[in-house]
């Protein structure tokens, strides 16, 4: 362990990437009330909710820039979503990117490689707030969610659902940048500066 | 690379641990004007100041807490500080650890297990502002800071310079709260999020 160097994580340019469009995925809940209401529902038949979303990596100008879905004209999520009980996380973390970002033909569909686990968020109540920790006195929490980076090759397709939009945003817009994009989101610059990345320059 | 499990980090008891006190260390700089104009001194002779800091986790409550020193009555640091020229990052840490906390009889300074770089900060400008990512543009960043987890034995001693104190901060203190702890210390937490913490009640 000790002395252990930085990781290193290719990154290829937007450019080399191909996207296209495909039906549209609905949210399952119209406000943040509904959500929070669903996940209560979930909770009293499943436990603890678990989900799993991805960081994908892409490079333009020589600077890190990370895919974010955007619904409507702001909000912004990273793709992922909720596994299913007792469901690996890997497997279904590859499940959920193939229902947002895969094609409709297999043959399509991005080979995803499931790499480092670079953040775990807990939400203790039936509430938006989530902590890097579970806070003390927590025994409950009611969902648990992971971050995992996500390894691109160089060249893949993406089918974007009409109703989203596929953002490349850099590192230096989201950090500290929480109004514009949350907790989570705005301090994905914090939780990959430990990885070196490598920027190929294929195009 | 895939699936790569958290890594679990064992957190023994801050009344484990014993706490001495030992001469003075004085900060080199009396203001933050000194510090940048000393910064600037040195770049023009070694080049890019390279440093490194250490996060050394204890816990009470089954809660990770964060040991940092006070200076005053209020700016808190890690323990760390400037390599050498040339200086191995790891051999430094202990260095400095060594010199910031270990006893003066070298039987009692503990064994420094330097672990997992958690992360990474640049400086661009001779200014207080550090970035998670070298921003675009910058060709010849003035500071690299690397923040390493250092994993303590079960009993260690601690020797503190009498004008500092040694404080053991809650991660749920930091969270969020960078008008006392700053922007990088304030965000360990979400540093630290990855990793499973094995809280150990040996007392």
């Amino acid at each position: 362990m000790e002395g252990a160097g930085s990781a290193v994580v290719n990154t290829y340019p937007l450019a080399s990437y191909t996207f296209g469009t495909k039906e549209p995925k609905m949210e399952k809940d119209t406000s943040v009330a509904d959500r929070l209401a669903r996940m209560k529902v979930n909770y009293m038949k499943e436990g603890m909710r678990t989900s799993v979303e991805a960081i994908l990596l892409v490079q333009e100008h020589n600077h890190p820039h990370i895919l974010l879905l955007q619904i409507g004209n702001t909000f912004c999520k990273l793709p992922g979503g909720r596994l299913k009980p007792g469901e690996n996380e890997i497997e279904g973390l590859k499940r959920k990117l193939t229902s947002k970002l895969g094609a409709n033909s297999p043959a399509l569909v991005p080979d995803w490689q499931i790499g480092e686990c670079v953040a775990i968020l807990w939400r203790p109540n039936f509430e938006t707030t989530m902590y890097p920790y579970c806070p003390p006195h927590i025994t409950k929490p009611k969902e648990c969610k992971k971050l995992f980076l996500v390894h691109l090759s160089e060249r893949e397709y993406f089918a974007v659902p009409k109703n989203l939009k596929l953002l490349a945003v850099p590192l230096f817009e989201l950090y500290d940048n929480v109004q514009r994009y949350g907790p989570v989101i705005s301090t994905i610059p914090q939780q990959l500066s430990r990885f070196q990345f490598n920027m190929i320059t294929t195009n």
